[in-house]
């Protein structure tokens, strides 16, 4: 957290001593006489970024701007932040690529589908929030997912976010090669997750890995997309050994997350809610109405933490 | 094209049989009583696909849905079947994952950024295209690129599309196992785009290889992104090595564009804006004005070939 009015210079110091600062390894970045977050339409030389965003200490970030614009109308209200003649404005309005809305400590960003859609997007988030010198931030992805052997509608807190042969990692590839990443995640982040679940009591959620695939039909074994060259019981077989792997559900983004996350020094889990069991069936059926009730749940969850979190850092400074 | 009123039994029968319909290959498909759509928010028992789509002969696809929508309105007074009371309503309005316009035979469709992004879309499309009983579709993708040893602003056709080896393949994971695809695109789809932009004279264009990436910082060497472990002659030295190898431009969608199309039968080809050259820089920092009157080229482009297209089929019927 950022020393405020009426600490001590001595409080100040321990507790700039104790912050933790958002990471970029890239050396050429200094030297640039501005930067260009291309993808946000925003920049260090256009706009004031300590003053737009010094104050993050939360960052949500989910596939779709319409959710992440309603997390951000949702948290204003948990957090009594909410101005009832207020619209959330979309900080990248000039761009279609990604939407952005922010509310005190709270950033809300989407990141589209796909490892390379989002990690276009956590490139240019970590790279603001290093210009925006923000420290001591953590970040969650909410989103949807296909379930292995849980009832629709149950959210999985990622544990180790595993690619389509079960491993705990990232193939990377830099000027041809290929570089393999850890996509280890906050492990004490996570309990914290389900512990607030246990708090809210309203839904089930589990602790679990994630598969992590590059495509939604024939990546996830579907058997409804525009080509299938596998069986029903291929399909199967797959599964059944993903889920004896500690595999609880399947999404497309965690991997890159889990790993660009790790290396910025960001606090990071994903929540991802399934919306129904890959086991049983292929296709997205559920009426909207339910769907949308089950997108919610990682919405609640991740707004209990974090007025946790702003209730744990307040006793400790009073 | 679908047989009309006028056409004979013998005629119809004639064009019918050289008519190319758009393949699925799924043995799956036919069995199931429905097929949701889920990312168009469009199904086979909500919507009369037939009805809707039945008649498309062009599909025009792009990451960014403004685009898309603006290509709609510049087809509609190109091919002057605008009506200046018209809105052009969002097919897909029910999601925000993708969105979808039409105007008589041509559809535009946007797919987001990234391989997997424009997967989860071609699968989806491909089954709208095979229900609704589309014949004879050509498929463009217009988009936007980094440039290699060419002015920004030139246009690429894609001669083949390379992965970041330079190879022309698409690696495909299926059930854990990875397949590799051919992205071999329609070589005389190429060559009369090239014809159109003669006719046109504009705008440069250059039918080259195009690199397709699964990032956009560390993934096509630039210096600017979060992370960044090699230096600035390494970087030169990869681009110059994928200029050799006749790379002209780089993005991040044509290879699974180019396999997905020419497995399903769609006559396919890739035509992308270079926004800045790779070799002299990393950043956009063209003005908005610029860079908004690039990315108009593959649109006035693809405008040139549907117009000359519908002109020639117009003309063979009379």
């Amino acid at each position: 957290m950022a020393p405020g009015p009426g600490f001590s210079d001595e409080q100040n110091e321990t507790l700039c001593e104790s912050e933790s600062t958002v990471y970029v390894h890239n050396p050429h970045l200094d030297g640039m006489k501005e930067d260009i977050l291309y993808h946000f339409n925003l920049g260090t030389s256009t706009h004031n970024l300590p003053a737009m965003f010094g104050e993050v200490k939360f960052v949500c970030v989910g596939g779709s701007p319409w959710r992440m614009k309603s997390f951000i109308e949702y948290i204003a209200g948990e957090l009594s932040l909410e101005d009832p003649k207020a619209e959330y404005p979309n900080i990248c309005a000039g761009t279609d690529r990604y939407a952005m809305y922010k509310i005190g400590p709270v950033l809300s960003v989407s990141h589209g589908m796909g490892i390379p859609s989002i990690a276009i997007m956590l490139h240019e988030l970590i790279k603001l929030l290093y210009h925006a010198r923000c420290t001591d931030v953590t970040i969650v992805r909410i989103g949807t997912s296909g379930g292995l052997g849980l009832e629709p509608g149950t959210v999985v807190v990622t544990k180790q976010s595993v690619d389509a042969t079960f491993l705990p990692r990232l193939e990377q590839v830099i000027l041809g090669n290929t570089v393999v990443r850890s996509t280890d995640l906050d492990q004490g982040l996570a309990e914290e997750l389900l512990q607030c679940s246990k708090d809210l009591g309203q839904f089930e959620t589990v602790i679990g890995n994630t598969m992590c695939t590059m495509d939604f039909y024939e990546g996830q074994a579907r058997l409804d997309g525009a080509f299938c060259s596998y069986t029903e019981k291929d399909k199967q077989d797959y599964l059944t050994k993903a889920y004896e792997s500690g595999v609880r559900n399947i999404e497309m983004e965690s991997s890159v997350f889990a790993a660009m996350c790790k290396l910025s020094g960001l606090k990071a889990a994903v929540v991802c809610v399934t919306l129904l069991d890959r086991q049983k069936g292929d296709q997205l059926s559920s009426s909207h109405e339910v769907l949308h009730s089950y997108q919610q749940r990682p919405q609640i969850l991740v707004g209990h933490l974090i007025k946790k979190m702003l209730q744990a850092s307040a006793s400790s400074r009073s």
